[in-house]
């Protein structure tokens, strides 16, 4: 069997940001845990995290990593099992952590309440990274994270993908700015001029919402870059510009007025994945229950489209 | 003078995410973009960008873009006085972007009616990217960004550092969190075994509230991580964990009852500051003042603390 101790130590550092705090949770000296990394360097012949603040796992160290969080999570498993298998001292070790990534307008409007339950149901914790799509997949087959609600639908080795549905986004702005801008109507040529929000360079959802329902070509238009879900509702309602909007987060809104869409009822989906390892964890397991039930009541069902 | 459509090609394939995107942008070929960069890196000796998903810019071709964003916002300036002068067809390039780094609570809570305030009155267009604390002194000093909103108060080279006020930050659940978790009241030795909330590695607030408010030692309590702030609100207000959240974010649940404070009224304040590159643009300073009148009104003056 490889060495869990130092096993253990190299996880710590590379999830803790640091030696010290790995010490810290692992409840020895941060030279304990130096030496037991070094060790195992020595003994793979190989750098497993390059010192730096924050000390970075190399691929090799990665690996490790995440076969000692695997471990971590088939053991407290078995300690729910036997109680009295479980060691004592550390402490905040001794609760299983899930890392999962979850895309940033899940993890704003639909996601939460069913992590939440998930907690509550098991006492499992969990470290939730947002999901940044071109890195999804590498992130799954590395084991960096053990599932991912993603649009990425592409298949990743070793993983189960379930499609969760569409998550609805409305063209939303404020009424006031849809005066300012679109004096005689929203069409494909005003839309140009109107300032427009985007999250980051890969967002194309409002681009894709004026070729489909107006029809206009390679959307052009000024750009105020809003890096934030809930920024993009904020910046709609403060009238810096229109954007796409998950539809949960901005129904109030519509309803009482502050923000209104630009063609009404004219949405888009955006078709949502949950790919999740197959490594026959009850924990994860019960984690996909709970995401697919919350899916369910937030999402529509079907493939992503306009209407 | 520096060869400036070369640098505006640079400029737009660093800011743009590619060489087709930069292309579409300043209306040419990508071949032509491709050739402008290559040349000026013949001419400078040096390697400006590294040809990859996403280009990214070497040290040297990060400063000349800097030295590019930074005469675009001049010219736009000068654009606005002499009206005849601005070259036709760049039309995304025509209007001046300025790059503002901001924390993910400001962003989240104040920021952005002030960032609407702003782009109403002057047409200019805002490139937000999320501060990092680690890394705001570097960007301002590359010149990557303009200005930050920041809770670093180190001076940097070049800029101007204003101390905004505090953010105020109350220790909040849902009260179905605190019957489970704390039926006998909230101590220094029942918050060790409340899950918390955690924003990322270096957020140390709810340790350091747990230290000032219950005089609890070095906080080792079970972690759900949440990097997204409205995040934070909606796992307390799913009953995930506690967690420090702004006071404007969480007014109106604690009005209503859907959120509590672990311990009434005992708040803590982070210290913001802006600090903004001297440059002599009339654009910044019109952001300073609306950022200063918007920190005004929604942060406390007086230095951060607990109360």
């Amino acid at each position: 069997m490889l060495d869990y101790p130092s096993l253990a130590a190299l996880a710590a550092v590379v999830r803790e940001g640091g030696f010290e705090r790995a010490a810290a949770v692992l409840g020895v000296t941060p030279s304990a845990v130096s030496q037991r990394v070094r060790g195992l360097e020595e003994r793979l012949g190989a750098v497993l995290v390059m010192r730096g603040q924050p000390p970075v796992p190399t691929e090799a160290g990665a690996k490790l990593c995440a076969h000692a969080e695997r471990v971590r999570l088939l053991e407290g498993e078995l300690a729910a099992q036997l109680p009295g298998i479980a060691g004592r001292g550390e402490r905040s070790e001794s609760r299983v952590t899930l890392r999962i990534a979850v895309n940033a307008d899940s993890l704003g409007s639909w996601f939460l309440p069913a992590a939440a339950r998930f907690a509550e149901r098991t006492g499992a914790l969990l470290d939730l990274v947002l999901d940044d799509e071109e890195h999804t997949a590498g992130r799954l087959r590395s084991g960096e994270v053990l599932a991912a609600v993603t649009t990425d639908p592409a298949p990743v080795q070793g993983c189960r993908t379930v499609a969760l549905g569409a998550l609805r986004y409305a063209a939303t702005a404020s009424p006031d700015f849809v005066r300012r801008h679109f004096p005689r109507g929203v069409d494909a040529e005003a839309i140009t001029r109107a300032p427009m929000l985007r999250f980051d360079r890969r967002d194309g959802l409002q681009a894709r919402w004026a070729g489909e329902i107006l029809g206009a070509a390679a959307l052009d238009a000024p750009v105020h870059w809003v890096p934030s879900t809930q920024g993009f509702v904020d910046g709609a309602l403060a009238g810096l510009g229109w954007g796409m909007n998950p539809l949960p987060l901005v129904a109030d809104h519509l309803g009482s007025g502050r923000l209104v869409e630009l063609v009404p009822e004219r949405r888009l989906g955006v078709a949502l994945h949950w790919q999740a390892a197959r490594i026959g964890a009850r924990l994860l397991d019960l984690l996909s229950g709970e995401v697919m039930a919350a899916a369910r009541a937030n999402l529509r069902e079907g493939q992503a489209g306009a209407g």
